[in-house]
């Protein structure tokens, strides 16, 4: 599915192993001489021995493995292509291997996000935002000019906004039209056009500014909606899916898209089970369905935990599929204060994980030199706070944690993990690391 | 007041300007040519023209002065020491301009900052924490042995940790002691001791470990105290600190402090008023009154605002010295969809600035290529809600706000601002960057 030209992974994979690593980078032994990445795993740590400071998030390789075999699998089931959203990890390494696992392009929200991609060799980029700005739309039309196998997708949903863009390809003698998708969007929500009136007449602003802009598509972001009442999310998700297909057809009927395959485009990583239903269902001629989730890959242990069970409740495609997705990302922290029988502190702060859809939870613990593996938690053991640079864990009298001991998390939100760390170990049933990623927020 | 070799800074300053910057880090435009940091002035980049992508992190240069040159009277004023916490920007071209500015350390939280610290030339600091797990005593032990000009301080809040610093010191065979700083807390708080019985336990126990550890003072941070009343809030601070006084009187008593110039730090950037006059009123000998704002630099415009607003009101030390502190970090993004009449999106989310103590607040705005200066923002604009990568800016309808045009915003809480930037140029009056810092998070 994915036609990156070999050669150009391989080469971008070798540059990233090839990249430096020290101890300014937070999770790296301070003292350490600076060595390339992808000499990591002959430096033999071992994450249970301390090898490395905490915190440190790390990722769990055969979890990886599983979750992306899983992902191809439910693609192959559904039909439906996948970008998967690299905001959520930032790393071209993952980009790579979602990509080796069937992935038809990468998402992307920003500029920047689009020239780290580029620059490491992911040649199909979907990014699902305006594009804005003189700075940002001039080093995205660059690219397009000096790389004639770069194939880049942006949203549109205003008549503003694609008159700037007309002008500027118009400017940059692209020799190829920009591809805009039309954003659909939900009263109260975010980007987006508020109907199908306004849907079309930024549609036909696009295709009155042909050859320079080129309508492909139409999109939407259905994750916005969250309301207390699950099935009532699940209500409004397909109303504003079927929002987006009435626009598409609106927008054929009126003959506005380009003469070429088409996409229709939508899904986080909660509700791409209704996504691809949902759009299939449609039968669209000419469109190709592309979901878009971020967090399959590292998948979490609290917020898309809970999603992927709401999920799995909803699609017999998913149930059918053996084992699902599992927690690929850990953060470790050390137990370094027990001030008080019920109240210990942990080292992790805001600067280490992400804590707005809920706190990381723990999930083991390990004592250096003790057994292994390392313990379940027993007993209440519960993040109630977090600082900057601290994380307050009350946990039973009798709990056994003291002071130097390791304790395992699992997060909420991987988004908001991910972009608090440079470098991620990647470990091995045991937390020997093997091979680690650089992510570039 | 600062006794780093200049030497040193000025070849560390001069590695930082040599650093490389690209568009593979936010901020900066997509497609430029990799450069040195050194030269950014030359670019003749203006943030007002759109030369750099937004969202973007900038620092005002005159506003760094004036506020460096405001904590440097307020601290002749005093008497008092400042080891500014470099966790707020973790830049080291800012600590040199600190210690420039009279700083006599700079605070620190985890091992992996002080390596950063050290490897660009700072020779003091005081690590508000304590040290755990093997991968960063030894690290910082490390430091200790090869760099006999680094002066470094670290907590302790129990004999557990002091027991394997006492083991690991004799082991690293450092020539000198590791100095600790007892570290005194608050029932139901975060680390230190709870009473001043259990940290005469500790105390003893560093005693008992001479000469591999040192007591050299007694420390706690008063900031996480914030009771919806300001005037409780302020007598629990100064319970607070009256206890670490009282602490180090104890250990004072019983001799458990080295034989040298001894510490007593507390003071957050909210409360430092409070610290220094409280300190100084108890006229205890031999100690070095150290206080520790991270935010006085940077400072913003909401949360730390608010705390100087109460500061000049409880201090006429402060009252007395002119104009007070003032936001030198504005995080500028674009307008990127106005789909409803009273609801802009703007290009900015939790990746881009911090949220957990309010969101940012517009200030001015600016249309490319309009008028100069930027305008303040006049009627309701504000930010409502916030995304990883989208703001949700709601206005009154006739806001003249349109899609392309450029908003200022204020920050409330810094730290959690810098940490999101590996870049922040900084800026003259007319938003010209004539330098630039980087940051290692």
């Amino acid at each position: 599915m994915n036609d990156l030209a070999p050669v150009t992974a391989t080469s971008a994979l070798a540059e990233l192993k090839a990249l430096t690593l020290d101890d300014r980078i937070k999770g790296l032994p301070p003292g350490i001489e600076p060595f390339a990445l992808g000499a990591i795993a002959g430096k033999g740590w071992r994450v249970l021995q301390g090898d490395l400071p905490l915190p440190l998030a790390l990722l769990k390789d055969r979890v990886l493995a599983h979750n992306g075999d899983w992902m191809r699998r439910f693609l192959a089931a559904s039909g439906a292509k996948l970008a998967p959203h690299g905001k959520t990890t930032m790393s071209p390494q993952l980009f790579h291997r979602q990509l080796a696992d069937g992935a038809w392009a990468i998402t992307l929200a920003t500029a920047q996000q689009v020239a780290v991609a580029h620059r490491y060799g992911i040649r199909r980029v979907l990014m699902a935002n305006q594009l804005i700005g003189r700075a940002a739309i001039d080093g995205i039309l660059g690219l397009l000019r000096t790389d004639p196998s770069f194939d880049f997708y942006c949203l549109a949903d205003s008549a503003a906004n694609v008159a700037t863009l007309a002008e500027a390809a118009r400017s940059a003698g692209l020799g190829r039209p920009l591809n805009l998708l039309l954003e659909g969007g939900m009263a109260g929500g975010r980007t987006g056009v508020r109907s199908t009136a306004d849907g079309l007449a930024v549609a036909r602003a696009i295709k009155q500014a042909e050859p320079h802009l080129s309508l492909v598509g139409v999109e939407g972001f259905e994750g916005i909606i969250a309301l207390p009442d699950q099935t009532e999310t699940e209500r409004r998700v397909a109303v504003f899916l079927d929002s987006l297909i009435e626009l598409a057809r609106a927008a054929l009927a009126q003959d506005l898209f380009a003469s070429r395959p088409l996409i229709l485009s939508a899904g986080g990583s909660a509700f791409y089970d209704m996504v691809v239903e949902r759009f299939a269902a449609a039968q669209l001629p000419r469109f190709d369905i592309v979901t878009r989730s971020g967090c399959y890959l590292s998948h979490d242990s609290v917020q898309y935990r809970g999603h992927f069970q709401r999920l799995l409740e909803r699609s017999g495609t998913a149930r059918g599929l053996g084992e699902g997705l599992k927690a690929a990302l850990e953060v470790w922290v050390h137990l370094q204060s027990r001030p008080e029988p019920t109240r210990a502190i942990v080292g992790l702060g805001k600067r280490d994980c992400s804590y707005d859809a809920g706190l990381p939870v723990p999930l083991a613990w390990h004592r250096p030199g003790g057994v292994l593996p390392p313990q379940p938690v027993v007993g209440d053991h519960r993040l109630v706070a977090i600082n900057d640079q601290h994380a307050f864990l009350d946990l039973p009298a009798d709990s056994p944690l003291a002071v130097g001991d390791m304790v395992c998390l699992g997060v909420s939100h991987p988004c908001l993990t991910f972009d608090k760390w440079q470098f991620l170990p990647i470990v091995d049933d045991d937390y020997r690391v093997i091979d680690a990623v650089r992510t570039f927020f």
